[in-house]
Formats: C-alpha cells, sequence, structure tokens
C-alpha cells in the first residue's frame, strides 16, 4: 500500500466486540501494513485489551462512547439509540474525513440505515447495494449484489449495480474488465422477469467499464465463471443464504463424518493437510464483508458472529476498496452510464 | 404396498438411456416391491439389456417407439418432434389409465409443456408448480416448490403451491400435517414483494391441512425446520442452482483434499465409513425426482445426467406419490382451499 488508509473500526460491533475486533485489526495491519485505525467504542474496555497488540496500538487512536446499538434490536429499535453510538461515530468519522472507510459487525440494519442517512448516496445513484463475494471452484471470487438491500428493483437499479459491481470487481480482484452476468432463471433470451430481461437489454448496448456476459444460473454463483453477479435484493439475498445453508450443512455432517468412528477420526487426523486446505478454500471467514456499493462513503459490514479472522477479512477489504479510490470510480462510470442510458431506457 | 402401482418409464431418456434407467427401475423394484413397469422406448435397445434383469422383465411391458425427444434441443424444438416419442407415449399412457405415474430423464422444457398439454392441469389449479426435495441437517427432507416452472406468480399461485406442497409433503414423508413456510427475504412481517406478503396474510387466515409457520430465509431450505417451503419459481430457481453449484464445489474441493497429498489419501481410505456416511447424506442421487404438481396424473423428471441409483429414487418418489392418491388428495384440497379464499382474496 502506497499511502496510508484509515480504518474506523466499531469496536463494540458483533457477538464478541473487542475480543474479536481488535485481535482481528492487528491481523488485517500485519497482513496489509500501511495502514491506521480510529478505534471508536469504550475505552475502559478498549484500552486494557489494546497493551495485548501493541503493534495495533501504535497506530491506533481511540474515540471514546459507552453507547452500543443493540445486535439484537429490529433496526428501527436500533436507530433511535443509535446517537452517539460507535456505530454511528464510526460512520461519522468516514463522513468527516478522519477515516476512508468505516468496519462494522453491529446490527445490519441499523447499518444500512445509518450508512445511508449519513454517507448519502452518491449523485446519480438511486439505490445503494449490498455485494460481497463468494468463493468458487476456480479460485478466483464472485462479486455479487444486490444481497438484500433492494427487494424490489427495476431495469435501470440493476444497470446500476451492473457498474457498481464491476468498479468493485476491478478494485477487489484486480480485474481489468471484469464480466458481468445477470442472475436469471435460465440462459435464454425469452427467460425470467420483465426488470432483468430489460437490464439484459440495456447491459447489451451501453458501454459501462464491464463485460458484459448475458443471464447466468445460480450455479454460476460457486463456478467462478463470471466476475460479477447482478440480481435483485429478493433473489440476491435468498441465494446467499441458501448457499450459507448448504455450507453450514456441509460441515456439520464432515464433522460427524470424521468424528463418528475411532478409524474414521484417525483418518480425519491423517487427512489434516488436506481437509485444511478444503477448509481454508470455502472459508466463509475470508470471505466475510459486505459493502454498501453507491454511497459517499465506504462501509462495510462484517458478519456479527466474525472472529479475528473473520474480521480481518472485512477490515482488509476495506482498506483494499479505499486504496482503489472505489468511490471516485463508482462516481465517475455511474455518471458515464447515467448519460447514455437515457437515451436507452426510452427504447426497452 | 398394498396394492400395485405401475409406472411409465421414458427408458429413453436422459444421457445414458437404458443403461441407466433399467437398472434403476430393477433397484427401484427390489426396494419398494409391489410394481409394475410400462418400458417406454426402442425395443431393440430395451429387449437384450432387458435379460439381464430378469425380476424387471417379469413385471415389465414393452411399448415400442423409435422416436426420441433430443435432450439437448430447446423446448419448442423437442416439441415440434415429440408426437409418438417415448417421451409423450409415456405421458399418455398415464392419461389413459395404463399406467400411474411417469418417470422421465429427458429434456425438461419438453416434458412439462407436454404434461401440462397431455395431462391438464386439475380443475381450480391455476399454475401447475415443479416440486422436489432437499436435504437437511436434521434428515428430514424439505419439499420445495415452485422450482422454476412459473417465474411470475401471484398470491393466489403461492397459496395453491402450499397446498399442492402439504399434499406432496404429506404422502411422500409422511407427515401429519406437515409446516408450511413462505420463502423471503426475512421473517418479519413488512419484509419482502408484495406477492410473498399477500399470501402470507391468506395462509395465515385459511384451512389448507398444512401448518403456516410464517416466511422462512434461503438458509432454511437444508436446515430441517420446516417440512415445505413455498416460494415463485424465480427466487425458487434460482435457490435450487445455487444449492446445486455449492454441492458440486464442496465435492470437487473434498475429492481434492482427500487425494491431494499420500498421506490424506491414506486418510480418506481410513475415513471411508464416516465419509461415505456424509455423501449419502447429501447425496444428491437419493433426491433426485421434480415433481409437476397440479396436473391431472403424476409426472416426475429424474434428472437427465441420473445413473441407476438417480432412476430408483425418481422411480420410488412417483410410485409412493401414486400409492397414496396425491392426484384425489391435491384436486380435493385445491377445491377446499379456494372455496375459502375467494372470499379471502377481497380482502387483501
Amino acid at each position: 500500500m502506497s499511502q496510508s488508509v484509515t480504518i474506523a473500526l466499531d469496536v463494540m460491533g458483533g457477538d464478541f466486540g473487542p475480543a474479536a475486533t481488535l485481535p482481528g485489526a492487528q491481523m488485517a495491519l500485519a497482513g496489509m501494513g500501511n495502514m491506521k485505525f480510529l478505534l471508536v467504542g469504550d475505552e475502559r474496555e478498549i484500552t486494557p485489551l489494546l497493551g495485548k497488540y501493541p503493534k495495533l496500538a501504535a497506530r491506533s487512536e481511540i474515540k471514546h462512547t459507552d453507547i452500543i446499538v443493540d445486535n439484537n434490536d429490529k433496526p428501527s429499535a436500533a436507530l433511535r439509540k443509535a446517537r452517539g453510538s460507535s456505530m454511528m461515530l464510526a460512520i461519522e468519522a468516514v463522513r468527516d474525513g478522519h477515516a476512508d472507510a468505516v468496519v462494522s459487525a453491529g446490527n445490519t440494519g441499523a447499518l444500512m440505515a445509518l450508512a445511508k442517512m449519513v454517507l448519502k448516496p452518491l449523485q446519480g445513484v438511486h439505490r445503494p447495494a449490498l455485494a460481497s463475494v463468494f468463493p468458487t471452484m476456480t479460485g478466483s471470487p464472485t462479486v455479487m449484489l444486490d444481497l438484500g438491500a433492494n427487494v424490489l428493483v427495476d431495469a435501470e437499479n440493476l444497470v446500476q449495480f451492473a457498474v457498481m459491481g464491476e468498479v468493485f470487481a476491478r478494485s477487489y480482484k484486480g480485474t481489468k474488465e471484469p464480466t458481468v452476468g445477470l442472475l436469471n432463471v435460465g440462459t435464454e433470451e425469452k427467460k425470467g422477469p420483465d426488470h432483468v430481461r430489460y437490464a439484459a437489454k440495456i447491459l447489451g448496448e451501453i458501454d459501462f467499464g464491464g463485460n458484459y456476459i448475458g443471464f447466468v444460473e445460480g450455479n454460476d454463483i460457486t463456478k467462478g465463471s463470471v466476475d460479477v453477479i447482478v440480481s435483485d435484493g429478493y433473489a440476491g439475498n435468498i441465494a446467499l443464504k441458501a448457499i450459507e445453508g448448504v455450507g453450514k450443512m456441509s460441515k456439520h455432517f464432515l464433522k460427524d463424518a470424521l468424528t463418528g468412528d475411532p478409524l474414521s477420526m484417525l483418518g480425519g487426523l491423517l487427512s489434516s493437510v488436506g481437509l485444511k486446505r478444503f477448509k481454508n478454500r470455502v472459508d466463509p471467514r475470508r470471505y466475510n464483508g459486505g459493502v454498501f456499493l453507491g454511497l459517499n462513503g465506504i462501509c462495510v459490514k462484517s458478519h456479527g458472529g466474525s472472529d479475528d479472522i473473520g474480521t480481518c477479512s472485512a477490515i482488509q477489504m476495506a482498506a483494499r476498496l479505499a486504496e482503489k479510490g472505489l468511490i471516485e470510480k463508482v462516481s465517475a462510470d455511474i455518471s458515464h452510464v447515467m448519460n447514455q442510458e437515457s437515451l436507452l431506457v426510452e427504447q426497452v
């Protein structure tokens, strides 16, 4: 990293608070180097723990608050209590230029609403969208959006998601001209709902920085056949959670398979190198981090149950996107596309 | 099985034709007993092979045709060539009362269209739907529909899917009063698209044979927390394929993990009992079989790539549904519900 990136970390967010976020930050720092932290939360909890992470301490500043957004509150209730909270102050640090990105494992609904309220959508962006990355057979992660911020969208929204997704893929994966597919129920031109077919027509005609390859299906998410998959938040969220569910089931059954009888247990020990490689490849902690794209500031949601490794991934994602100038690129590409698109929308 | 069930088997369908369908039929017969077969296809291929399966031969009749629907044709092209084909004749055998259910691994689009054309929707059913079963953590499979027959649906369609799904679950799983959930992006009442929220309102008020439990999410498909999951064919198909994709990826990585180095390979051998249990639990072949619910006849789609085990599962599913009187139950429950529902639709 050439220039230092400052991460505003909601230290108190998530199921484990500072016990996961601080070691996660230390790990991210060790991996990426030139990074600074604004640690937002209760200094009475942070300061004693920080002593264990001297490298992190040396590059951190603490912003104290003892207000915490409840993980289990409904978004509406959480929002009412959000003023002055670690989540809110961390987001405001980005707005006020004290940090380049915010990372929080707190209440998802509250984070989404607060980020939108405080950071505001970028000029020209109609709907910010939630994007994340998925492991694939080829090892090259798939970027997918929207994962649930917008249930109902129109074709123009999907086109904007495609633009934001390709910028994410360029910034995160370093792909020059990412391939982009529209999630659908088949690959034939006539398949699917109107908003998806109309978006296909627009993406096929405009110049948007990515390489539109047509419709893709649910199995393409983990196939590694495309860099970016664009969906409405309805199908996207259902697919995301379906995939999480299968991951959980497989992990459960595999553990049972390798502990159920003495011979299998011994076999599991002997296979530990191979199995570790397997687990590493699909480890959801390595793919932790959902970004709200389309806002005037980088906001990364870390999974509520994240440990240090999960936190590290989310922080590194935020840092990489900040370093690559995600916001400026999204802003530029959205205006570039909206200028062309205004002509096209008439035709569909 | 008390009374004999006759299966019209499209012997020629699928990637392997008679080489998979005939041993699959023999296996299904061995497992369930009192079953007969109408083997539809090219007798020049069937007769010599049938010599290897004397028990199947003893309970089978061959209906000859040398016309086969191409697996790779688009549905429209396949339909033009379908008259007199093994697929068509097998479906017609059900219509004409010569068989109780048809099983085919042939062209999905063509099978769906032909079954609808020949068997016709049941009185009162607006949209037939594609249903299947998924493995779960608890071992009790989840029934899910629609998996792609209907991209756009309204609340009333979803209510009918719920009715057909609970009859499927009662017939297939033997559950007395199956729990039914609506697939959505969250469990709060206000979440999700209109057609899903309206359907929730109706299902919460009517008596339909199942026990409506509210919204469920993508991860519930494999959690085993609900007997039946109802969705439109858009989200349902995307979730189905997303799950298939993860299964394929996990299998690929696990194989690599247990063959990548000599020690892991040895470990894999020692763990073979446990790993077999693992594979068995999530084996897609054991969950093979998609049923078109809502038609006046049982039509089961077997996966195109099915081997004997997959074929066996699909045939046994068809036999079980026929034996339990699926059609009569769906018919009765649909009229029962539509009488109530006509009152309710006004309110939403």
